[in-house]
C-alpha cells in the first residue's frame, strides 16, 4: 500500500473547505450528524467534481448525467453541500440551515425525492453501492441499444462501513464479472469506525479483494488532489471496475478532533469549529460562501449545462429519439391491459393445474412482448422462478444487449441492483428468488418501497406448498413481514386470472414496488368466468356468493381453491358460504368503505392462508376465526403437510360451523 | 489456480462410494433431493472423516468433538449417509429411506435437533459458514478460558451459493481478522449453479478473496483423496482460517449426467442409477452397505470414542471441571432473579428520565456480573447500543481471553455467529445494532428461532423517537415483522424495570431467542411500585386501573409514557383509563384466557405504538382503535416527530373519546 503523508491545511483548495465548513456549521446548528466524512472526503469529491463529474443543476433530470451515489449516507452534509455549491435551485442556505429538521430537504441521510439530484436513498450501508451497481448496468444496457444516447459514469463515495456490510461483495462480485468499466467507486479509507480504529474488527485487505474479482484499484492519499484526479483519470480508462482507496484523516481540518472516530457522528462545538476556520484560513461567516470557493462550483455546473445541452442536440437529431423517450416514459397502460385482458380471455376454467409460478411466466410473455423494457433475472433459480421468456438473451461480460440478468446467488444485491436500474431509468427490472429468501432482500425491498419505485420481486415457493424442503424453505411469516412494509404491494394470486392481472398492476404502478408470490404446486383456475376489468386492482372480492350468506370465508394464493371446497361441503349442509378471495390486502384496504363492507358481509368470517396469522385479524373481527400456520413449517410432500398442519377444506369448514354457532 | 485432473471412479474408494450410492437411493425413493453435492464432495468429505474428524457417535454431545457444519444444506444426504455410515443410533436405514418424508429425522435440508450430530440447521445459503466462524469462535474463547479440556477443529463444507451470499463475506473478514485457525472450509468448487455454469454470474477468484482477509488457501483436485488429506494437513497447522478449494465434479459418479447443473436437484433415475453402481463397481442392493464399505467409516466412530473417552479422564482428572460445567450449563436462573429483584428495588419511581438503552446497560451490568458466561458484542455500536459493561475486555486476534466481540459493521454475521457460539456451548452471546438493521441479520434471527437457540438481540433507537437519523434508520414495521417469527420473543419494555425483567426472561429462555427492543430517548418509571416478580413474564399487565374501567389504553415502550399522560387527561374528564402496558405480545399470547381477558377487560380498548398497525387488531378488537405509525417515519427532532405522526397523549385520549362513544 502506497505510503500515506499526513497532509496540512496548506493543500486543500477553497472548494474543499467549502464543503467542510458548511458542513460544520450544518451539524452545529442541527446538533447532530456526522462531521467526519465530508470533511476528509472533502478534497477527494471536490476534485472528482471539478475536473469529471457531468451534472447539469438547471436539470436534474437529464438522463445522460454522471450518477453520484454517496453510500455512505451518514456523510449527508457532502451531498447537501456540494448541491448547495453547484447551484442547486432547490438546496438554499436556508435548507443547510435548516439540516435533520422536519419539513426540510435536508434530512439526516440523503432521501430520494427529498431535493433535486439526490439519486438514492442511502443510510444502510452498503445499499448505495448494489444501487449504484444497478445503475451502471443500467447505464452499459441502455449505451448498448443508444449507443449515441447514452455515455456517462457512475461514482460512488463509500466508507468502511460499506464495505464491512455483506452485501458490497455482492455488488462487487457481480460489478467485476459484467466487466461494468464506467463504475468508479471511492472509498473513504480514513480507518475509523464508530466503535474505534477499523483494526478493531477487519484486516482485509480491500485493494487485495476487490482484485480478486476482476476490478481495476489504486491507492491514493485523499488530500492529495493530483493524486486522486490521476487515479480517477486511469479509472475511467479502464475497462474494469474501478476502487480508488483514498486514504483519508477522518474529520480533516478540525486541528484537536480529526482522526478520531469522535469526529464521526457529533457536532465539533463552537471552539473547534472556530480552531477549524483558523486552520482552515476561513474567514466567512456561518453558511456564507465566498466567491472564490463558489466560482469553481459554479464552473462544474456551467460544464454540466454546456454538455447537457450538445446531448440535446444530439437527441434532437438522433432518428431513435422517440423510442429513447418511449424507453424512459411510463409504461404504454392502455397496450399493456388491452394485452392482459386478450391473454385473459384465453385462460379456459377446465385447465390443468397450473402452479401459479408457471402462470406467472405466462403472463410474463405478454408483458415482456408488449412492453419494450422489461429487465428481467432470478438470483439463480431461474427455471424455478419461471422469470425468462421467449427470445429472452442473458447479459454477459462484455455484452449488454440482452435483457436478461443472471444475479447469481445474490437476492440482496440483486433487490438493490433492481432499485439501482428503476432509479437510472429506461428499464422495468423484475427479478425472482425464493418467497422465504425475502428475508435476505428485505432492506433493499425496504428502500424500494421508502423511495417508491416500480420494482417488481417474483416470490415463488410460497408457502409449505413446496414440500419437501422444508421449515427452511417454506416461508410462514413472510407474507405478514412483507405486508407490514408501508408502500409496498404483497400479490398472492389464486389462478392464472389473478395472476396476470397482479403482473398489469404491478407493471403500472409508477410509485410502488410489488412483491408477487407464487405458488410451487398446481393450482386450477378458479376466476372462471372471464372480465376484462382487473378485479385483484380491488384487492379483494366476492368469488363464489350464495344464495343466503351465513359465513364468508377468505382466502388468498394456493387456500383459494381449499375456501371453494370448504364451500361446497358447507353448502350440502345447507350453510351458504360466501368465498373471497384476496390477492392484495394492501389495494383491499384502499378500496372505499362501502366496497369493503360489500365484501367482507354481515355473515362472521374464516380466514384460510398458509402462513401465520398476525394481520388476519383486522380482517376476521371479533367473531372470526383463522386456518393456517402456527410455528414453521416441516419436510414432506405437500399434500401431507397441508393435512398434518390442518389446513384443509375439513379444517375450513368446521372452524365456519364454529363461527356460525359461536364457538370458536 | 492449479490444473484440474478429471478423475476416474479408479480414484474413488468404497469409503466415498457408500455416500455416492446412500444419496442416490434415497433421492430416488423420496424423489426428491439434491444428488450433485454429496456425490462430488464424496472423496473430500470421506477422506476429511477417515484421517482428521474427531467425533463419537454414542456420545453426539461430547464438547471437545469436532464440529463439521454442512453450510450447502441442500446436499444434507451427505449428513446423513455419513451419520449412517458412521453408526449414529438415530440415523438408521429406515431414516434413509424415508428421506424427505414428514416425521423423518431425515428432512430436506438438515435440522438441528431432528437427529443426533445435526451441529446446526441450513439450507439458506451462507448461514452455515457463518455458524462455523461463531463456533470457531467460541472454541477459542472457551480454549482460552479451559486449555486442557478445549481444543478442537470446526469444519465446513460449502458450495458456490455460500460464497456467492453477502454473508460469507462477513463471516471471511472477522474470521480472518481473528486468526480462527481452527476453522476449515472445503469449498466444494464444482463451477456448476442451479441456472448453469458459475461463469454466467460470478468471476471471482475465490482463493485470492479468501487470502485478502488473512487466509490460508489451497487448491487440490477434490477427488484425489492425498491431495486433500495434505491440504488439510497443512491448514491444520496454519494459524490463519483455512480455505481449501477442492475441484471436483458435480454428480461424480453419475457416467451421462456428471458434471451438469441437471444434478443438482432432482433425482438422477434409475437408469443412470444403475449405470452409476456399474460404474464405480457397486453391487449391493438400495440402502444396503457392504462391510469393506462400513468398516472404515466404523474406524472413524472408533476412534472418535476412544478421543472422547480420553477427554473424560481429563476431564474427571482437572481441578476446573465444575467451572467447566458450569459454564456449559443452563445458567442459574435463582441466583439471577435474586439478583435482578434486588436491582429492580434500587430503581425509583422518580429518577431522571432514562433511555432503555441506558437501562439496558445497567441490566447488563448484573447480568454479567452474575452469570459467569455473557458474551457480549455489537455490530460496531457499541457506545449507542450500550452492550459493554464494566470490566468487558474485547476479543482481539490472537486473544480470546476477552468477553466483547467487535462484531464490525456485519449485522447478518453477527446473528449468525452468535447462532454458532449458542449452538458450540460454553457461552450466552448477545449482540446489539439499530432495530431498523433487524433486516439485516434477519435470516439468522429467523434460523435462532427454528433451532431455538438462547441468543439475545439488543435493538436499539427503537422508533421514531431517534430523531434525526430519519426514515432509513426509524424502523416502523419491524417490531410487526419481528412479531411474526415464530419462537421469537420481542421484548419493548417501558422503563428500566422492565428493561431489567426482559433481561431476565431473555436470559433464561433456553428454547427462544429474544429480541429487546430499547429507546434512544430518555423515558420515565412507569413501574412505580416494586414487586420481586417479574411482570413482563406475563406478557403484558395493567399498570394503571381506575376506579371504573371505561376504555383500555395499551401501550409498549416508549409509548406507555403517552398513554399514562392521555390517561390523567382522561380522567380530568371523568373518564376512567386503564393504562395496559404489554412488553411481549408473545407471553401475553401465551397466557391463560381468564388473565388475558381480566387485562383487556371489557372497556373498548385503543393500542399506542410508534409503529405500524399489523398486528394489533387482535387486542384493540372491533370496537378499537390504533395510534401509531401508518407509513415511514421522517428526519428531524423526537419531539416533533411524535407530534406530525400523531402519537401524542392528545391523540390518544381523542381515539379513546371515539371509541368509548363507538365513533371509531
Amino acid at each position: 500500500m502506497q505510503q500515506f503523508v499526513q497532509p496540512s491545511a496548506a493543500h486543500t483548495t477553497p472548494m474543499a473547505n467549502a464543503i467542510r465548513v458548511l458542513t460544520m456549521d450544518a451539524v452545529e446548528k442541527a446538533n447532530s450528524g456526522h462531521p467526519g466524512l465530508p470533511m476528509g472526503m472533502a478534497d477527494a469529491v471536490s476534485v472528482l467534481y471539478e475536473r469529471f463529474v457531468s451534472v447539469d443543476p438547471s436539470m436534474p433530470g437529464w438522463p445522460d448525467r454522471d450518477r453520484v451515489v454517496y453510500s455512505a449516507g451518514h456523510g449527508s452534509m457532502l451531498v447537501y453541500a456540494i448541491h448547495h455549491l453547484l447551484g442547486f435551485e432547490d438546496m438554499t442556505r436556508a435548507e443547510l440551515e435548516n439540516f435533520r429538521q422536519l419539513g426540510s430537504r435536508t434530512a439526516g441521510h440523503p432521501e430520494y425525492g427529498h431535493a433535486d439530484g439526490i439519486e438514492t436513498t442511502t443510510g444502510p450501508l452498503g445499499q448505495g453501492i448494489a444501487n449504484a451497481v444497478g445503475m451502471a448496468l443500467a447505464e452499459r444496457l441502455e449505451a448498448a441499444r443508444f449507443p449515441d444516447l447514452v455515455d456517462h459514469f457512475t461514482y460512488v463515495v463509500c466508507g468502511d462501513g460499506c464495505l464491512m456490510e455483506g452485501i458490497s461483495h455482492e455488488a462487487i462480485d457481480i460489478a467485476g464479472h459484467l466487466k461494468l468499466g464506467k463504475l468508479i467507486v471511492l472509498w473513504d479509507d480514513n480507518r475509523i469506525t464508530i466503535d474505534g480504529p477499523t483494526s478493531l474488527s477487519t484486516s482485509t485487505d480491500q485493494c487485495a479483494r476487490f482484485e480478486a474479482s476482476g476490478w481495476h484499484v489504486a491507492n491514493v492519499d485523499g488530500h492529495d488532489r493530483e493524486a486522486v484526479a490521476a487515479a480517477i483519470e486511469a479509472a475511467r480508462e479502464d475497462e474494469r471496475p474501478s476502487m480508488i482507496a483514498c486514504r483519508t484523516v477522518i474529520g480533516f481540518g478540525a486541528p484537536t478532533m480529526a482522526g478520531s472516530h469522535k469526529v464521526h457522528g457529533a457536532p465539533l462545538g463552537a471552539e473547534e469549529i472556530a480552531a477549524t476556520r483558523a486552520a482552515l484560513g476561513w474567514t466567512a461567516g456561518p453558511f456564507e460562501v465566498p466567491q472564490e470557493a463558489r466560482r469553481p462550483w459554479l464552473a462544474v455546473a456551467e460544464r454540466g449545462r454546456t454538455a447537457r445541452a450538445a446531448w440535446e442536440a444530439r437527441l434532437a437529431a438522433s432518428s431513435r429519439a422517440g423510442t429513447f423517450r418511449t424507453a424512459r416514459a411510463a409504461p404504454d397502460a392502455a397496450r399493456l391491459r388491452t394485452a392482459i385482458a386478450g391473454y385473459k380471455r384465453t385462460l379456459s376454467a377446465d385447465a390443468p393445474k397450473l402452479a401459479t409460478r408457471v402462470a406467472s411466466q405466462k403472463a410474463l410473455e405478454v408483458v415482456n412482448r408488449t412492453l419494450p423494457n422489461m429487465l428481467g433475472g432470478s438470483a439463480d433459480l431461474t427455471g424455478s422462478n419461471n422469470t425468462r421468456t421467449t427470445g429472452m438473451t442473458s447479459v454477459a461480460p462484455g455484452d449488454a444487449s440482452g435483457d436478461y440478468v443472471h444475479y447469481g446467488i445474490r437476492e440482496h444485491a440483486m433487490a438493490a441492483m433492481m432499485n439501482g436500474i428503476a432509479l437510472h431509468g429506461g428499464f422495468v427490472p423484475y427479478g425472482g428468488t425464493f418467497l422465504c429468501f425475502a428475508d435476505y432482500s428485505r432492506p433493499a425491498i425496504r428502500l424500494s418501497a421508502l423511495m417508491g419505485l416500480p420494482v417488481v420481486h417474483v416470490m415463488t415457493h410460497d408457502s409449505i406448498g413446496l414440500g419437501e424442503d422444508g421449515p427452511t424453505h417454506q416461508p410462514v411469516e413472510h407474507l405478514a413481514a412483507l405486508r407490514a412494509i408501508p408502500n409496498l404491494m404483497v400479490f398472492r394470486p389464486a389462478d392464472a386470472v389473478e395472476t396476470a392481472e397482479a403482473w398489469e398492476i404491478a407493471v403500472l404502478s409508477p410509485r410502488t414496488p410489488s412483491v408477487i408470490a407464487l405458488s410451487r404446486q398446481g393450482l386450477p383456475t378458479v376466476r372462471t368466468r372471464h372480465t376484462d376489468d382487473n378485479r385483484t386492482a380491488r384487492g379483494a372480492y366476492v368469488l363464489r356468493s350464495p344464495d343466503r350468506r351465513d359465513v364468508t370465508l377468505i382466502a388468498t394464493g394456493s387456500e383459494v381453491e381449499i375456501a371453494l371446497a370448504a364451500a361446497d361441503r358447507l353448502a350440502e349442509e345447507g350453510i351458504g358460504a360466501a368465498v373471497v378471495s384476496a390477492p392484495c390486502l394492501e389495494l383491499f384496504r384502499r378500496q372505499d368503505g362501502d366496497y369493503r363492507a360489500a365484501v367482507l358481509g354481515e355473515a362472521p368470517r374464516v380466514a384460510v392462508e398458509a402462513a401465520v396469522e398476525l394481520g388476519w385479524e383486522r380482517w376476521t373481527g371479533d367473531a372470526g376465526a383463522f386456518v393456517g400456520m402456527s410455528g414453521f413449517g416441516a419436510s414432506g410432500p405437500a399434500a401431507d403437510l397441508y393435512e398434518h398442519f390442518g389446513i384443509t377444506p375439513a379444517a375450513v369448514a368446521e372452524a365456519a360451523r364454529a363461527v356460525i354457532k359461536g364457538t370458536n
